[in-house]
């Protein structure tokens, strides 16, 4: 039985009760406790409310030097509406190593959206009685992060357009007076940020008397095209008519109006800056050089340029810090960051996981989870998030369902809302079979990177042992270190025991070192190439766009960084209804665009939607407060 | 000396430096001391961080019954250009009274929106010596209340469209059937929250089968009139292209598009409902019958008609707790709402004052300030929050400034960047005694309300003894309890020890009940009039569009609510330029709006601005991060 101060023995109940009243059942630690198991100082961290912290970057300062736990991250088969319980996993994984394997363990999870909490999916605090609680807290606005990165991208996005608007309205000469303006001796001076502009223009003196006035324009005019402007602003709200709008039709803004739209807030550049960056050095730099268009003359224009990096540095100076918080048996969950994997990575923050990677210690586990199947989440988490962080996992799960195989083995649509099909609901060892061609890819192309991979089949109660077996027997022909049953989700940590010693044995016997798919020095094309190749398309089709953009960001020099595919996560082509693993398809590439601050280009594979809409009945109709107890109803 | 374990001696240094510097060179006490000083227990506040902390309204069950201290509010003169120093007075005097006259004091002030921290006019904090610290926290997210109204603000906003757009395309039937789906069992039930839609539509069944079809369809369809909306997205954010934008283009949305806008986030209703609720339940029938326009057949539409009044209050759950801070000299401070005095009314929140009241008991203070000069922040203060609190001010403070008196009195213009007129740097006590109008008509009319005025002379350094005699004189020749200057910016509490003695004899000595402006039961013009006449007014003139909405809101049975005028703060009249006490003007009634749910209806005088804008070069440009120490830079 584990040695740990704050595990809790967790009483299950059969037919599992529904995931709010399982997680009202448990009375949470409190957080401090969980900090201090985890060897955290009150010094390490700041206390939000009783349940939540902010773990502090300077706990990396002190703990440099010591030893990195295994590093585990959790992908999946390519997804269906059945839902295979990815996260689920991660949480049920960390429960059996933390409560019934003695092992030191966190679990990495994303911040979840607050726009779906209130549309269609509910919240993703994991499900059954594998839970992070509070999970009321865990949805709801959790320690601010999401906010913050509303906040810092909407004052970026309304400095865009006031700066074009004051200088459509001014002479160079007024224009660089008001950006430098005397003080009361009359004397001017440059603000700190402003160097960076001078500095790329090559302008090296400090003294804005000095400035010719040609140094003076091209330092006082930005010169953005309109047309040119990717940055939108962003709402942490479901919020279909916003996609597309015109804005600056006030009488005051005088005409200048201009076609834009928000996007949902994680799907803000600044979250993915957040999820990537290393400490609070790099987040100013990568802030900092976020670019939001083009000057007219097809230079690109960053935030910096406009005098605003720092500003949004200081928005996000809170959110750096990973969130803690507790599973339903009282191992400790860091949140943090949640890139929108339909254009960013999809995976949360690489502070989290060193944090958490120091703090586990020598034999230890960290579990991370990777937004959508492994072809896209795994995918990235390798070439994206561990190129950046430089960390190694030793292990790598892919998590499947039954059910999910039997849909990519034939198996009849599903439709929401209507009664599922008896295939799904009794045994049918051939379609499982059939389907397994999806899961053994996933396997295959995981493998690549040099890592053991453990096959979690997150069993349901009308799954047959011959299914299950014919799972196994699959993944182990795929090359799977090893194919494990779990019950997690009826059982908690204890359904998942099985899986924790086939993940402790995968990493202890990991040997290769982590081989990225693609080098970062080949060209742009080249790097998409490589990944449609590990998708098993036979080649890429570019659109004119996409050429254009290519040969742009090229010329511009940003051909060296990685490749952060928006494709869809229902197939690995481009096609959501190819089950299965298609083949020799030709993957179009409609569009190139680019995360310079996050460090990442990403190719659009079709159409990407960035702002989601609610339904005729929302969630938010159930959702309430009992106002005698404060408790939150109806979320899910 | 004060016997107070928590106040902290100020070494004083002159001149008084920079604020951030002042604020940066006391190292604030951990939040929880401020707390336990003020007998809160660790059960009854949450701790964001080392100094900041939410008070749980639970303590004011635990407190019930136990005695109220005394209640002060600070207004000021029409404010000016040249700043009165209202919050600087605010903190000022309760740094004096616990720090130097040993009395139990709590500060209640507004959280400042961040909007102008990041543009024109920086922070809010008090200044010089007189300041809440830490300051960079007190400006930046405090503990996410404002970010908490954008979300549910805007969470209403997307679900107003998004039904209209639902309702367009549904038949009665489909509607209904989707806002009450059957279940696995083919059984249909109300959310909850429908309960409130039926009562209102006199529909008492509860079972969805048992309705006509006449009944599904004035359930089901909303009938939203988008002429009608009045509800508008926001943002914490100085974006001035966003005052008037057309949202709806996208090709999904059909066409439906619609012109509509943001405002900044504290303009929103639900600040309003956050500054004027009273407890958890309150807050959820405040939230629940905000109305956010009208049917086509003229029926008010509110949130709860929408099924998202509970959604609401779940994501204002946490931000109906004030915020725990410190002064300078560590007296408590509570933060709490910030309604844009513009067009609401601008005072902080009654939770806070309630709370406070407690905490200090009996002989202790509560100072708060209202928002700007006490023609209007003073009288929302009495007719508006203090009617729905049910607390009586002992003392209500108007403070001065001989810089701004002169302006009333005929001063020369002040032209922000130019050098200030010699007639408000030495000696003018003509100018002074005829600038004192001002004063003398705000005292008068405080007076009005039984409350006990003491007039603070914000001292600087070239004002006279002879100008300072001056107002004095005019002061107690207006009816003031008493005048006295201060010099709490450059000398902390000890530079407003005479105006705390002032203060508690004012308050020790009042014996008359709360005379309110206006009775509720009588009609809007009624109200309206009687605010007109309490500035000068001769009369009041409509304009068409203000008799229709008198007209509407008297039909829609919302006639008895207080009237929050939404008047320039620069003059007792709607004309700026005005200064002194200007009278026989008649006050034009534009428009006429309501705030159902917060519960005032709000004339406007002219035309209210609810989204400020950014200047050429904003205050971003100097804000930054020192990144080896994690320190805020340039803020101010």
């Amino acid at each position: 039985m584990a040695t740990s101060k704050t595990i809790r023995k967790l009483e299950v109940v059969s037919p599992v009760p529904a995931d709010i009243d399982i997680a009202n059942s448990i009375s949470p630690l409190h957080i401090s406790e969980i900090a201090e198991e985890l060897g955290l100082s009150p010094d390490h961290y700041d206390l939000y409310g009783k349940h939540k912290a902010k773990v502090l970057l300077s706990v990396l300062d002190q703990l440099e030097g010591s030893p990195d736990g295994y590093y585990v991250v959790v992908g999946g088969i390519t997804p269906t509406p059945l839902g295979e319980g990815k996260s689920t996993t991660t949480v049920g994984l960390c429960q059996a190593l933390g409560a019934f394997l003695d092992k030191k363990v966190v679990t990495c999870l994303r911040q979840p959206s607050q726009g779906p909490t209130f549309g269609i999916k509910g919240g993703a605090a994991g499900g059954g009685y594998s839970q992070v609680i509070p999970m009321d807290e865990f949805n709801l606005h959790l320690t601010g992060d999401i906010h913050a990165i509303t906040a810092a991208n909407n004052l970026l996005a309304a400095a865009i357009d006031t700066r074009i608007f004051h200088e459509a309205s001014q002479s160079d000469k007024a224009l660089f007076n008001r950006l430098c303006p005397a003080n009361k001796e009359g004397k001017r001076s440059f603000a700190d940020v402003m160097f960076r502009r001078l500095k790329k223009l090559g302008i090296s003196k400090t003294n804005p008397d000095e400035l010719t006035p040609e140094e003076i324009k091209k330092f006082a005019r930005l010169d953005i095209d309109p047309d040119s402007i990717t940055w939108r602003r962003v709402m942490d709200v479901n919020d279909r008519f916003l996609r597309k709008i015109t804005v600056g039709q006030g009488p005051d803004e005088k005409g200048m109006t201009r076609e834009t739209g928000f996007d949902i807030s994680v799907a803000s550049e600044i979250m993915a800056v957040l999820a990537l960056t290393t400490s609070l050095a790099d987040m100013r730099e990568r802030l900092g050089r976020m670019v939001i268009g083009n000057s007219k003359a097809g230079e690109p224009i960053t935030a910096d340029d406009l005098g605003i990096g720092g500003a949004l540095t200081v928005l996000m100076k809170d959110a750096i810090n990973p969130t803690l918080m507790q599973t339903l048996e009282g191992t400790p969950v860091l949140v943090h960051a949640g890139p929108f994997a339909n254009i960013a990575h999809g995976n949360s923050s690489i502070v989290a996981d060193k944090i958490a990677l120091k703090l586990v210690g020598k034999g230890g586990f960290v579990v991370t989870e990777a937004g959508f199947g492994a072809d896209i989440g795994t995918e990235k988490f390798m070439n994206i998030k561990c190129r950046y962080s430089g960390l190694v996992p030793q292990c790598a799960i892919v998590v499947a369902t039954i059910r999910a195989l039997k849909m990519h083995g034939g198996g009849p649509e599903v439709v929401a809302g209507k009664p599922l099909d008896h295939a799904y609901l009794s045994e049918n060892v051939s379609l499982v079979e059939a389907g397994c061609v999806n899961l053994a890819k996933h396997i295959s192309n995981t493998r690549a990177y040099g890592v053991n991979v453990v096959v979690a089949i997150n069993k349901f109660a009308s799954d047959s042992e011959a299914e299950m077996n014919a799972v196994r027997n699959a993944a182990l022909a795929a090359g799977a270190f090893d194919a494990v049953v779990c019950t997690h989700h009826a059982h908690g940590g204890k359904g998942a025991v099985d899986l924790g010693i086939a993940v402790q044995r995968a990493c202890e016997n990991q040997t290769q070192p982590l081989k990225f798919l693609y080098p970062l020095d080949i060209s742009i094309k080249g790097k998409i190439e490589a990944i449609a190749k590990s998708y098993g398309a036979s080649g890429v089709e570019y659109s004119e766009q996409a050429e254009k953009q290519i040969e742009m960001y090229t010329n511009q020099g940003f051909s060296n960084l990685p490749i952060c595919m928006a494709k869809t996560q229902y197939s690995f082509s481009h096609v959501p209804s190819q089950k299965g693993a298609p083949d020799g398809f030709v993957l179009p590439i409609r569009d190139v665009r680019a995360s310079i601050g996050a460090g990442f280009i990403y190719p659009l594979v079709g159409t990407m939607s960035t702002m989601p809409g609610l339904p005729t009945r929302p969630c938010f109709f159930e959702i309430d407060i009992d106002v005698a107890t404060g408790k939150v109803l109806g979320l899910s």
